[in-house]
């Protein structure tokens, strides 16, 4: 019952398969091997236009890089208040963007809407050199909250950006998750809605390591292999990374991982939504689940074995807030998560909750 | 017959095998696991004393963490003029360590003098604001020529730089061959010879990408899992960098890697040595091989199937250059590396070369 | 009628003299000077205990450096939402503090206070590696709303930043202003209140360009010399910000020139208040002015030259924000600004607004 | 005798006048004044081009920043070995250009050549992610050897700098001196040469504290303001800067003004080439005199309060360094050194020297 995050999960024996493989033969070192190659060509195939993809080991890395690549140091990189860039990376971002100032918006559900964004945006105004210049808007999709943006809600965020001068970056940390849920095409979902560079994260759906930096534009990568390597994110046996890239990607294998984590979740929360003291906090979009319970089922779970994290946010519809006597916990499912394990925490919870009365 | 670079050979297989066993169970995510634990406490028990050891999976990000670890934006730090730092990693030390300022100082074979070191740093004066300040001293060991500081010469150039408030940072990319080539203790190689930190690589003998940054003094690395997250280096499923770190010492698989790399470099170096026409720059003292043959020879072997690097250096010992007519070249040997792909490489050189004629 | 700035004013002729003179001699450069040692000595008379001063010619470098020397590159600093350092420097403290992140927090009238501050310093808990680690507090006094924090106020917050690990920063580019509307002495406004150290300004109040950085304990300022000078901060003919700062300081000028601007913006302010139509945003404590007045006064107020600039907030206690028909405006007075100018604005704000009736 | 540097002096009194009268005026803050705009427009009228101009108060803020604005972190930046970037900036370019590599190279009496800068250059090779990538080009003008660079010399490296992509940069700290010694046009001495961004400093040659950072092409400075404010550098009383520049270069007073201070540097360069114990290590192109003189004359002068530095260098011809029972000292002079200075320093050496026999 390990609910604490899809990065405790192992490695999909695709992959896996994969990494054995291509360990059993000499290459070129730092990415110059037939593994990265042809994953870079499936990208290309799947965005279904060109791009210059760069893989490396960490989503972190992958954000704060491509973050980098877009902007300057005077620059205000524009996200949600409660981003994984904002609130978990420890300044990485700002490391790699030179010092580039982040600016918090609110949003309800995770989710920047785009009259706080023009809101914001008002208050950088270009040529005023005491105020950082706008440079980037980074939505994560799927949202720290776990859910979606649709591809008009993109382009309704990047127009705005792009007006003012902003590239428009997407941490992709569970793309997988939200392009399963959504059901459109990676394109559709990306450089159709005005995203310009994209972090794409395998580690959570799958791969042991591997995020790749995707520049839908290829100009505008020309010069992250310097940014890559002098942030030590280019693998001297980079044809590992190329290696679960390639397995990931094969097949649909990313997509099949993702809607078996997002399928966990939906068990899990529909489960959930039947006692009649647990509330979700927010909708279950992706493969997390967000939920208010009475905090008297925490002990039993925790001695159960249930792994999971108390969670804080301030992007809760009024109203909906966690009341006292409720715990608000996440609740992440990954694609290694087992029909019994759920199963068992409903059954817990099941048992110290009341049933929702069936409406009459 | 591939000695382009020891980054280019595969896995070990009991590595390989710690990976794919790791990944059967779901752990906690970052570092938390029981791999990465065990694995620490295998450094601290090879160095002999209680350190405070950190997994990522580049080299360079273990030097430049490990410098910016040390110093400060307004510091020096002291290399070679030919190490990796200062030649090889596109910056990252700048980038990691504030932008403190690489100094690098000449030396015979990729090694550094006391006399140099002392004159160089007198040029740094304590206190004078408008010069850097002394920060680091970084060592590598093997250096870029492989050749390799006994512990007695690292004790003279330490003494000095900690008289002039220099950490002294120790690049042990290839620190197995080097160990293995000396045959003293880790910690006579280290700590007490004077290194505070150590960057200990793991990927260029054997493992798939990990290497360790070793605090010799924890407090010194009280910041470092800041550091390390914020330079995106900390991995989500770090157990896998724990699993090949705990493989690796095991048993002292990374000083019989080490040895076989090694014993192949002295191999292919004597059987080179044994044509009139080949010279070496450097002395054989790791799994390296630089020398200085006829540019003729280049063809076959090039059509033969052989990869290596044409090298260039400003460490050549006076009338050791390569003369006109002469291709300088350096061959790697990794722990794959065969006889018979060596004994092919000589019968290639053997075959367009005078032999020496045997003294009488 | 120019109430846009004090940065608007001339020099004060004191000062002016100081700076004539101080050109008469051929001097040791960099600070070495017998201007500069003087005025470091009358600090420490002035705060009563031996400080670390540093002069430079700008606020956002005193502030951005002062920060830099006092955190590390994954510090966060917190600040209020619309401090100078977040809004109005273009990124300098995140330059000079290798990347740190500032936190803005909420609070009426430019203040933080303590309820806040612990509330957010919750959200970056001490030794998680995914959130920055709390750096600094970084306090204006006067603030950007033209309102004070007292002894008693700094010290409740800076004991809270102290017990989170935080070095408590004074942004007093106002800080004379402030001093002479609170009539305490220097030392309990600062250090005996909790600052460690302070961005002293005199700038604002009659000086060419001049700025303090001191520091109460002068080993937290050991390395600020290399700093600065990095910075491009040391002057070369530095005798020209000792000569500022010890005309400055001599004989109590500092505070009769901020008296004199406090004074000129309580004329300003309460003749303001007479009109029933013109309301404070906030409070009137040292030379600044903010009012929302009718709209249709602000174009015979630029016809007569008055210069001023139209403002915005997000920090008005709820119920006093403009309301429609209403322009948010702010005014500074400086050493300079006369008793005339003053009338005349009042005269024309008065010719064009209903007087309050006095209460019967 | 003070000819320790020509920061000692003091102010040209056209200058501190323009300065005085500067204060008498309520204005616009921030260089938003007419002082600004009237030198901006000199400058564009001086270098015969519209040129982008920016003020600021310091040579290492100038040389530091401008290098910013042409290159990226990842960048090389290419000057001679003892360039003033390079030794006495406290690492000020690494702190503004995001830690770019400063790579220096040997060239005697502090200049560059063009083969050992095409030998430096080519080993960084384009698009070889491992090395850092040439940036930029810096020539000091006056050199740290107080040489000259004539036009053709600067074009030959600039063409060589522009072939590798380098933008070319000109450290002017002691440009006036230069242009006056060579007697070409500005236009020549810089963009004509193939120079792309110039640090002018005013500082040495009588201002009180300005430089300018002046970009040929504007395009080039597009960002500058924004990194000026971001480095602390735009003034607030911005016109204080306006009003030293405008000054500096009214009726030709920087040229005359460096005529003076070379003027005074031939006169005591001569009287020491008469003294047969002493000898010059550069010849004197500027205000610089570099000479070794018996080690037995520093205690005569120094008693009789001269005041210089001991010097050292690596720039020196084979055969002309320094003997042993020799000292090498630098000797500056400025706008303000009198010839009875010179003369009795002058005397002392005379006093204490063997004079050279006339050639018969």
């Amino acid at each position: 019952m390990n609910f604490a995050s899809d990065n405790g999960a192992g490695v999909a024996p695709e992959i896996m398969r994969a990494i054995v493989d291509a360990a059993k033969v000499n290459t070129p070192a730092y990415g110059a091997d037939d593994w990265t190659a042809r994953a870079q060509a499936s990208l290309s195939e799947i965005f279904e236009r060109h791009v210059a993809a760069f893989l490396l080991s960490t989503g972190t890395a992958a954000n704060a890089l491509a973050l980098g690549a877009v902007t300057r140091g005077w620059n205000g990189i524009f996200c949600h208040e409660e981003a994984h860039i904002q609130d978990d990376e420890c300044g990485a971002p700002e490391l790699f963007a030179a010092g580039a100032k982040l600016v918090g918006m609110p949003g309800e559900a995770g989710k920047i809407t785009p009259q706080v964004l023009r809101e914001t945006l008002a208050r950088y105004p270009a040529g005023l050199a005491k105020s950082v210049q706008p440079g980037a808007l980074s939505l994560s999709q799927a949202s720290e909250a776990g859910t979606v943006y649709t591809p008009r809600e993109i382009l309704a965020l990047s127009d705005i950006a792009h007006s003012s001068s902003c590239a428009v970056h997407m941490d992709g940390a569970r793309f997988a998750n939200a392009l399963a849920a959504i059901g459109c095409s990676p394109a559709e979902l990306t450089w159709r809605a005005g995203i310009d560079v994209l972090s794409l994260g395998a580690t959570k759906d799958g791969a042991l390591a591997c995020e790749a930096v995707i520049f839908f534009d290829p100009v505008e990568g020309a010069d992250f292999e310097f940014q890559r390597k002098r942030g030590g994110h280019t693998l001297s046996k980079g044809r590992f990374l190329g290696a679960q890239m390639e397995a990931w990607l094969n097949n649909g294998l990313w997509l099949d991982l993702a809607r078996r984590a997002n399928a966990a979740a939906q068990r899990l929360s529909r489960g959930l939504e039947a006692c009649a003291d647990v509330r979700l906090i927010w909708p279950t979009q992706v493969n997390e689940v967000f939920v208010a319970l009475p905090s008297a089922l925490l002990p039993p779970l925790r001695v159960a074995g249930a792994r999971f994290y108390a969670w804080s946010s301030r992007a809760i519809a009024p109203g909906n807030e966690p009341r006292p006597g409720e715990a608000f916990i996440r609740l992440v499912c990954s694609f290694e998560t087992s029909e019994a394990e759920i199963d068992q925490f409903l059954a817990i919870v099941g048992a110290n909750c009341r049933q929702k009365q069936p409406a009459i």
